[in-house]
């Protein structure tokens, strides 16, 4: 288009919008609609607002997670608490203690609940991918082994938390809550094991595949499902709702046993069917449909969200072109985007300045102590007397202690619920982060390692 | 482990907890904590039935929509347009109507600030995606016709909607709303072009990569660019903050200008040198780190977020292997979970049922007539100019012509600001639909399809 014809173009719009503006001043409505001006603008900033906190959040924790993660790589440990640690350190822990002000430009409280939205989206996708990994043949095969060790990985820890409650009940706990819940809490909350963590630190070790990884994760795919249906127990209890609890427990037996019993056969049966025609992006849809409703019936129940997406990975068959190519077309965003959010959301939440002088932080080596006993020394026992060596033992004893992740989310529902105060959810996290950097180099100690090259090094950071 | 041996732990662990319930009920509390008891339990509640919510949204939409696409699909219409009437049709539109309280449990009003912010994350990547699918080198060879034709497509759309404002300001425009605002606001909205629907529609015909497909993409990326800054300009006066409309152009031309001038250069460098190392996770999450902070950047300035996630995108080198990797990597739970997100945002707000007797529809009618004369003429007509047969200016046209996302994204920025009344939104929603749907058919009547097995076929339902 010549200039002129450009220029010509531009000044005759112009003098058509003026035209126009003098015409349309002087109109007057013939309708009073309901002025939604002002609350809309409001509402749309409040949104911007939302916006462009989260997304400042998740730039900081993407940029200085992946940092962390670098050191804590070379350092020979699990990269992803080095990214919970980032987290932790753009909260009131570290940045917050050094500057308020900017803390609180990062991360104002009226975001908290739409951060809170964002991680938990990302966990449940975690979850899905985590799931579709499992190998729930080997599951099924070391079935009674996983389900003895984990049981038992289970019932020592939560009885040595509730006899922790004891000490900690007069000094740490909240104000207007009963000793009952506050110790079956305390159980519960030393009974996790971070399943996905796990996963990953097997990955790390190249050892996944190993017998001993195998065991590793059934007990620690039936320990959740155990200490999942605890934890529904304990909230139940804390809110007196005790016919509540065993109506939650109810219908999470029903819930598993439909998902085994008649989603994992239509499953086995449609899979193979999908991956002749390939897999479209309307099939793609549908599984992803009905994984969240799978979320949504477990949240519905009462047991988390997360455990619904899980158990639908579960009952995907393993060996299908489906559950093999699948993680590998979202898990990237989700581990390098939406999990973010969730190291973001807890280190808001976790404030380790409470933790002040030398009786507290007694305190909190008390809790690593009786977390680390009971989880380890359960499940070694178990495992000793179910025939593995000692030094097998041992291995999984340390690799059950690992909470990361999931330990983290046990903590934020008490949070919530006002089980525990703040100060003793910074003890927990501290707990929870001890046990997992422990793991890997006592891995290293015993000298367990997998076969190299069994399985393809990941790009995990 | 003996079944023996499992009981008796089971039977000692209780007997364990029992007395310790038994010697703990008696303790007291040395700290009075302030108990958050009460507020989190309500915090709690609030969140998981935010999750509950959202959850079982997405779960219909995602359905729906691809039952939807489906039937576009064999009608050979662009799928994503079946994906927003699904969401249209779980909004007040037509489930509100026929089963309002249904819709109500749905999509409460209190969870659309949280469905928004999924739908703004879901926008911002899926935007991600087009910059990077973007051939930029093909954008500055053709960037003089490109240019001049997105012009030419903004400023006849733009004039003849602003004229079109004046009979629609006495019908139809809010109480509270100056003339100007409201002209500008209808001028901006009508010259949209739907960017990624347009490049889905060029995908499916298979001519994304010919000469007219570049040159349409082209078109609608400048043409995007000029709109969004439009757009602020037309919300600055909105907000009778012209000084601060200024400063948006201002800043907008100067983060363009950073984005080419700097970190065009820098990203030609690296992503040869990340290429040589792999696109290991750390590198990813650097990636959508940067990109996170470019829409972060474009939010704070006051064009939309997108904007920056876009161009960030399009800065990439396009013919390295990071740009056609990472889209397959993250594509699918953007366009599968996160954008159905959208859908259902927008289907919220959407009540066609405002537009009821025929003078409302006479009006829509003239709404999507002048928008098309517009579009379609502004561009056809510059396109001949610039040398182009007739066929291939009128498929430009045709294409220009589409809105889509785009349009709906625009939209909801003016209901928030109550530059338009929910009943006008309706009616340029219709606008909207209407004029993507034209485009299909038009483009397949005139004859205009790109070379068969050019592009490999997406499996875009």
């Amino acid at each position: 288009m010549p200039l002129m014809l450009y220029a010509l173009m531009l000044l005759a719009a112009l003098l058509a919008l003026l035209l126009i503006r003098n015409w349309g001043e002087g109109l007057t409505r013939s309708e009073v609609a309901v002025t939604a001006s002002a609350a809309g603008q409001v509402e749309v900033q409040h949104r911007s607002e939302v916006l462009l906190h989260v997304l400042l959040a998740l730039v900081v924790v993407i940029v200085a997670g992946q940092l962390a993660a670098r050191l804590f790589a070379v350092l020979k440990q699990p990269p992803v608490i080095g990214e919970v640690l980032a987290g932790i350190a753009i909260g009131p822990s570290l940045l917050g203690a050094l500057a308020p002000q900017a803390q609180a430009y990062l991360l104002p409280a009226d975001v908290a609940p739409y951060l809170a939205l964002v991680a938990q989206l990302g966990v449940i996708l975690y979850m899905f991918t985590v799931g579709l990994h499992l190998d729930a043949s080997v599951l099924r095969e070391r079935g009674q082994a996983a389900a003895a060790i984990s049981h038992a990985s289970i019932v020592v820890p939560f009885v040595l938390g509730a006899f922790l409650a004891l000490g900690l009940f007069p000094a740490l706990a909240p104000a207007g809550v009963a000793f009952t819940p506050f110790a079956l809490f305390l159980g519960a909350s030393m009974s996790v094991t971070a399943f996905p963590v796990l996963a990953r630190i097997l990955t790390d070790l190249n050892m996944s595949r190993s017998e001993l990884g195998v065991i590793a994760l059934a007990s620690a795919a039936a320990g959740d499902a155990t200490a999942w249906c605890l934890l529904a127990f304990v909230v139940g209890v804390a809110q007196a709702e005790v016919g509540g609890a065993v109506l939650v427990m109810l219908l999470t037996a029903l819930f598993l046993l439909a998902m085994i019993v008649l989603v994992r056969p239509v499953l086995a049966r449609i899979v193979p069917w999908i991956e002749q025609r390939g897999l479209t992006k309307g099939w793609t849809s549908l599984i992803f449909g009905a994984m969240l409703l799978s979320a949504w019936i477990a949240e519905g129940i009462g047991v988390h969200a997360l455990f619904g997406s899980f158990l639908f990975g579960a009952v995907i068959p393993h060996n299908s072109r489906v559950a093999r190519e699948l993680p590998r077309r979202f898990e990237d965003i989700v581990t390098v985007v939406l999990l973010p959010a969730f190291f973001a959301y807890t280190g808001m939440r976790t404030q380790i300045g409470l933790i002040h002088g030398w009786e507290d932080w007694l305190w909190c080596g008390a809790i690593i102590a009786v977390a680390t006993l009971g989880k380890f020394g359960g499940s070694a026992a178990a495992a000793r007397i179910a025939g593995m060596s000692w030094k097998e033992s041992s291995a999984l004893g340390v690799l059950m202690n690992t909470r990361g992740l999931m330990e983290l989310i046990v903590l934020n529902i008490g949070l919530d619920l006002g089980v525990i105060t703040p100060r003793l959810f910074a003890m927990m996290v501290v707990m929870a982060l001890a046990t997992t950097l422990i793991t890997t180099p006592v891995m290293h100690w015993l000298g367990v390692r997998g076969e190299a090259g069994l399985e393809p090094s990941r790009p995990e950071g």
